[in-house]
């Protein structure tokens, strides 16, 4: 099966340190890793991708990674020319060339270069690409210590799923990026997006949730069924916690006494500010940490965790 | 001003024969012209760009897509490297290495790479690109003669401009892909979106126009702002024709004498079936048929066309 992908001795390089990335059947450091330009999954955005963490030598959830990316590029029908264990084995290998522990792992499907003149998508050869590179927070854990200052956007709205599905993870970031921005310039570090409803969605490479009313709030539609995401009401199900997986609006997040950011880019994410104002007593809070205890504990648990032998 | 890019004595090449580029200051065959995989250009698709026609050895209203790509950056905040003589130079270059007479030019500005763990995209240097390739059409020469089969999407709605805004030419076409494959599986040969509202928006790279009720139709608002657009309708203007360009619903597309579409890459394009129905007599109209013949002679008009010297 994995007859596209020559099986190599690996060897950490320092030529990797800083990533690897597989293109084409070869691997290449991540600063000389390049698609084409005329590919459209860069020019029409026409593709999906899927990350996965690698934390103390395992990777985290990986077939539930691989069966989320298998159900978007499915429904985006884009075939990558890879068999789901060659891609795999290119994961591991491009992590073992890092020679990294802790990582951050992605894979891109895309609708391919359009021959020439050729405007047809379904003519198109499909591409897989991935690349290893050094573990990413969205907030760091420093910054985790105070808190995130999350603002809830008032100048821009998610994407509609009657446009762009968020189950299958995508490049459209355009409302994300334009509500960075927005947070920016109201002194906050990062933002949540509501959708036309005014229901709260999620936010640039993260799901939300919140604590209120005794019970853990997260959105049921309309967001990236992120891993992350799942694993902490696996976990809150497993304390005993309610969850409340339901639409809802800004007005949960205003009168939450712990709100956090969940992403396999830094796991669980204490918000201590929203909108300027202390979430709580502005520090984070018990549930969030038990879960962001829990979250990181799992990575050993060998339901979720796969060995990468070095 | 126009520092980063050197001036070359240019000679047409056979190695550019099917197109060239410019990415980081070197010229390169297309099929050679690559980004970097981690460009936030390609992975946030957080970028923005423009194409512009070259026909018959002319560049086609080029300070107008210059305006328009200077105003699609300043939105985004994106600061390009290169100034706007630099950025001319490049494109006259890239057409000049290749020899085409025609040619489909684009240029794209990036958010991009991250510095290694760094999520702030103000802290991202940003970038551009540029290449020239083989004029693209739509719809071909040959099929403009029956006329293309417009599918009104029922699947998929346009995204809002509340989410990303159309008049910023961005690559975020999810959505418009998902309608062309709902066109294809509807037996027809492109889309046409609606928006929240039942309006009717604009399809994959191209603006919508009807001859109704006595006048000439394109939607107001929710668009592109093309350029083949515009021309259009001061090309219409000139023959003293009636525009309403307001916002509509399908109905206007199903009781219309003609309908065609419009984009720099293919220019006016008739539209003889509509959902599967005639179209008028199911035949190129008169008005479409006038307006094209004046599009393609406008390309040498001294006011909009700027000529190469190859």
């Amino acid at each position: 099966m994995a007859t596209s992908t020559p099986r190599v001795v690996s060897q950490a390089n320092a030529a990797f340190d800083a990533g690897c990335a597989w293109i084409d059947g070869e691997y290449l450091p991540i600063a000389e890793a390049r698609i084409p330009i005329t590919d459209t999954g860069f020019t029409r955005s026409d593709c999906t991708y899927d990350v996965v963490a690698v934390w103390e030598g395992r990777f985290f959830r990986l077939d539930d990674h691989l069966d989320r990316f298998e159900h978007s590029y499915s429904a985006l029908r884009l075939k990558p020319p890879l068999s789901r264990a060659a891609m795999r084995e290119v994961l591991f290998e491009c992590v073992r060339r890092t020679g990294l522990h802790s990582a951050y792992v992605e894979m891109i499907a895309t609708r391919g270069v359009p021959p020439a003149g050729e405007r047809d998508p379904r003519r198109f050869v499909n591409r897989w690409y991935a690349f290893a590179i050094p573990y990413v927070w969205i907030v760091k854990p420093d910054d985790q210590l105070a808190g995130a200052h999350l603002v809830v956007a008032r100048e821009v709205r998610r994407i509609d799923p009657g446009s762009v599905d968020p189950r299958v993870k995508n490049f459209h970031w355009g409302d994300l990026v334009r509500g960075l921005f927005e947070a920016y310039s109201r002194g906050g570090t990062t933002v949540v997006l509501l959708n036309a409803a005014g229901e709260v969605t999620e936010g640039p490479g993260f799901n939300v949730f919140a604590v209120a009313d005794g019970a853990l709030w997260t959105p049921q539609a309309g967001v990236l069924e992120g891993i992350t995401r799942r694993t902490i009401l696996e976990l809150a199900a497993a304390r005993g916690l309610v969850a409340r997986v339901v639409p809802f609006g800004s007005e949960v997040l205003a009168r939450a006494e712990e709100i956090f950011m969940t992403s396999t880019a830094g796991g669980v994410m204490p918000v201590t500010l929203l909108d300027g104002k202390r979430v709580g007593d502005g520090k984070p809070g018990p549930v969030t940490l038990a879960l962001r205890e829990a979250y990181w504990a799992a990575h050993s648990d060998p339901r979720y965790a796969q060995a990468i032998e070095y």
